[in-house]
């Protein structure tokens, strides 16, 4: 089970984080991660896990617009014209690491963690989920100002959904 | 402060984190990290501070082996023959995180978080800090059998340190 973040988790996100990775092993695929305003922490809660995290891939944590485009290859003109916080970002991203890793599956997040203001609307997210051979799928959702983490831990639950959708 | 995971830090390392991250935004340099068993964890709480967390660049989250060839350009033969948990590949993991990346300082975390076994040794675990134009450091450390959880946030601790000495 996870232990380092446990204490954090809202209510049964362990358990079902647990079933995504023992999924992903029965299956024998690997999982990535593409994350901007998480920093990471999903991949480190897909890793935190004695056993199954050896069905966890790579994670890109491509926090400034530069390691966007480098790490995942988001083109230029898409960040300039849609701002990385938006549905064809997020979906670049889930793809770029699909494109750039071993992994199956690739859930991408990108969003306003908070705090709000200069058309940064907190808890506005755009996420993305790629899986080879399957159309990518696009969410968004506001979470409103529910602070920092708690927006973030908003982001793991729609994150740790996506996959389960995506491995029916 | 750091929000999400601040009920799990030992005393006084969400203030060093601050430091760290103020210290970085007013030399105008940014900080990358690559990680390997501690899965996004250190990425993720340098990103997890308001206001401050535009000094981070980006993070690698290399849990594979072929994450860290392909990523940051750990040579494979060198895995193969110190294997993942060891002084040269950290070296080259900070040192792939600053060729990869526009950080001014990458810290590279890889070891055995837990369980032990199979030549596993938990709580062993090497570091690599690169800083642009300096000679990197390697620390290495056996933190014992913390758990997978205890280790890892003992490897947060000693990641920070690394910072906080680099930029003296």
């Amino acid at each position: 089970m996870t232990e380092t973040l446990s204490s954090d988790l809202p209510d049964g996100l362990q358990e079902r984080i647990l079933r995504v990775l023992e999924r992903a092993c029965d299956e024998g695929i690997l999982l990535a991660t593409a994350e901007s305003c998480t920093g990471g922490l999903l991949a480190s809660l897909l890793t935190d896990v004695d056993g199954c995290s050896h069905a966890f891939d790579r994670g890109f944590v491509v926090y400034t617009d530069e390691a966007k485009r480098q790490m995942l290859g988001v083109p230029a003109d898409m960040l300039e014209r849609h701002s990385a916080v938006s549905k064809p970002v997020a979906i670049a991203m889930a793809e770029g690491a699909i494109a750039s890793s071993s992994a199956e599956i690739a859930v991408s997040i990108t969003g306003f963690a908070g705090p709000g203001g200069e058309g940064a609307e907190e808890g506005l997210v755009h996420f993305g989920c790629a899986r080879r051979g399957r159309e990518t799928v696009h969410r968004e959702e506001r979470f409103g100002a529910l602070g920092r983490g708690g927006v973030r831990l908003r982001c793991i639950e729609t994150g740790v959904t996506l996959y389960e959708e995506m491995m029916t």
